[in-house]
Order: C-alpha cells, then sequence, then structure tokens
C-alpha cells in the first residue's frame, strides 16, 4: 500500500526542467487517463490544447503576462500585484521554459466545468508524476485575451481555460512548501 | 508502478454502501493526506467540515433538496430537471445513506477556491479508495441555505460549499461509465 501513498506525499509542483522534449504519445496517454476522472452527471467536459512548441509556449507566456499587467493597472491591490515585478521581466516565462504545456478547457456553459477540469488535471498531474515527470498548475498561464492567439491554439470563443498544467522532465525537484494544519470548522456527530 | 495505474482506473463513485461507521480518526487521516493538495499561490483555502451523524445527513439531504426544487420552479428548464422526480421522492437521500460526509468549504473572496477544494478532494477520493473505502462528491448535495442549519454545521456565511463527499464502505461498486474518446482541440507543434 506504500506505493500511493509515497505518491501522494512526494509529488511536487515543477517549474524547473530539462531541455528534453516530451513524447506527444505519452502525452495523449496520459490525457487519456486524465479524462477517467469522475464529473458532475458523468458529462465529462473536459477538452485539451497539447502546445509542444517551445516558441509558441512563449508567445503564450508573453500574451498572458500583458493581460495580467493590463488587469493590475485597473485593479491596482489585487493580490497578484505581488508577481507585478516577474510579469515586467521580459525574461520570466511564466511556464519555466516547460517543453510542453495542457490548456484544459470547456464550454463556458457548463457550470461545473471548474471543478470538473480541476479532477481531471488532478489525475493527469498523478498520472504524470508516477512515470517520473514533473507538472505545475500555472495560473498565471490563462489570460489568453488576443483572438487570433485564441484562433491559433484552436480555442472556441465560448469556451475558457481553466487550467494551464505544464510538464516535463525535472531538472530539480524542490521540497515540499508547509502545510497548516487541516482547519475543522466542526465536527457534527 | 501497477498499483497506481490500478487505482486510477479502479476508482469508482459509490452509492451503495454498508452500514457500518467510518472512524472519525481514520477521516481526519485522509483529510490531512487531502491537505498535500497544490493550490494556488500555496494558499490551502480549504476548510472542512464532518458530518458523521446519520439523522443530520438525512436533514442535510432534504434541506438540498427543498432548495434544489425550489431552485427548479423557478428555472424549469435547468439541466437539474432530470432529477425532479428523485428530489420530490421523500425516501430519496442525495447521500445514499452514507454514515459520512465531509464538506470542502472556504471564504467566497478566494478566487481559486473551486479549483483549489477541487484538487483536495480529489486527493481525499484517491486516499480514500486506496484504504478500501469508497466516496462520491455529491454534487445535489451542496444548496444549504436555512440559517440555523448553516449555524449548526459551522458554515459561516461568507463561505461557500464547493464539494460535499460522502464516503463509507462499499457495499457494491459498479462498473465504470462509459468515457468518451478524449477530445482535443488541437496539438500546437
Amino acid at each position: 500500500m506504500a506505493e500511493f501513498f509515497d505518491l501522494l506525499r512526494t509529488r511536487r509542483s515543477i517549474r524547473d526542467f530539462e531541455d528534453k522534449e516530451v513524447p506527444l504519445d505519452l502525452v495523449l496517454k496520459i490525457i487519456r487517463e486524465s479524462c477517467l476522472a469522475p464529473s458532475a452527471q458523468n458529462g465529462q467536459p473536459w477538452r485539451f490544447i497539447i502546445v509542444n512548441n517551445k516558441e509558441w509556449i512563449k508567445r503564450l507566456s508573453d500574451e498572458s503576462k500583458k493581460n495580467l499587467l493590463a488587469y493590475l493597472r485597473e485593479n491596482p491591490d489585487a493580490p497578484i500585484k505581488k508577481y507585478e515585478a516577474v510579469l515586467r521581466d521580459k525574461h520570466f516565462n511564466v511556464f519555466y521554459n516547460a517543453p510542453c504545456l495542457v490548456y484544459f478547457v470547456g464550454s463556458k456553459k457548463i457550470r461545473t466545468l471548474q471543478v470538473d477540469c480541476a479532477l481531471a488535471a488532478c489525475y493527469f498531474m498523478f498520472s504524470t508524476a508516477e512515470r517520473g515527470l514533473g507538472t505545475c498548475w500555472v495560473g498565471l498561464g490563462m489570460n489568453i485575451e488576443d483572438p487570433e492567439v485564441l484562433e491559433h491554439i484552436g480555442m472556441p470563443m465560448d469556451y475558457r481555460i481553466v487550467a494551464p498544467v505544464i510538464l516535463g522532465y525535472p531538472k530539480n525537484i524542490p521540497k515540499p512548501p508547509e502545510r497548516t494544519e487541516p482547519k475543522i470548522l466542526k465536527i457534527v456527530s
């Protein structure tokens, strides 16, 4: 029984990758496993966009940074403020130069889209870790608005990005961040 | 390497439980493991309410059914329409008479609350399954509005329920529902 619990305890978000491509077949296999996640009314609303081109990943990073900075100008007190310096840094890639990016997306009409896609992304991250690869859910990478960019990546206009997940071979596996004690509001016995 | 992939493929949503309590210590242990999930900016915004009292679980089921039926009267074409008959059935318990219910909740102010809690719930469901117990994320069980009920379960007014997850010892493990082929919108190479 140890194996799964090892995975549970050791899976880390990875932000430092070897310069080595992830075979497309492997990405497709992991996506297929992600689709085993449960979904509301078995709706399986998740759709996928795979970007395994470093130039395009950089372009998506630049697009997201541009929109986040515009948002910050309108909302100077937003929590994202703490990222302002890195967002202004031209050399900072929100996707940490990962060789592959998978967007978990779906129709805006689906009320449960966020949680359904999050469950699929969780399956994806476990399955990837079990194979020795690393992932990171990059919240800063979802602000894609330019219609030309959206069209190029095959994103329908009535869809939204829920989870941008990067993957690759980890160069460096960080220590786990601190966890606070679970906060149980009440036990109704 | 087989073990995790077995779990990935065989974990099912369980809606039929033995009449056997889940030890509170075990629930607390699994909640602690759920907190190993990643969260946006390591915010760990998840909070937990444990209900291991069957009368209260029934009361929460009744409260949720009442509010869903009220919603249906206002929105007669809502997708939830297909559940109208069971929601009107006084004997139907949305929590399937499970011995234990855990609400994953958190502050409405947290923009990433839904996906953060969904990831913790995913960890919870895997960890529970690995121990031979069963879970089901019960979307029909989150419509709790009565202030007295909310107060009794320790739910702050500025919080929201993201995931009601039942758990118990499975009496019957169903076959997996059909999965559609993964829908890849585009591969940007």
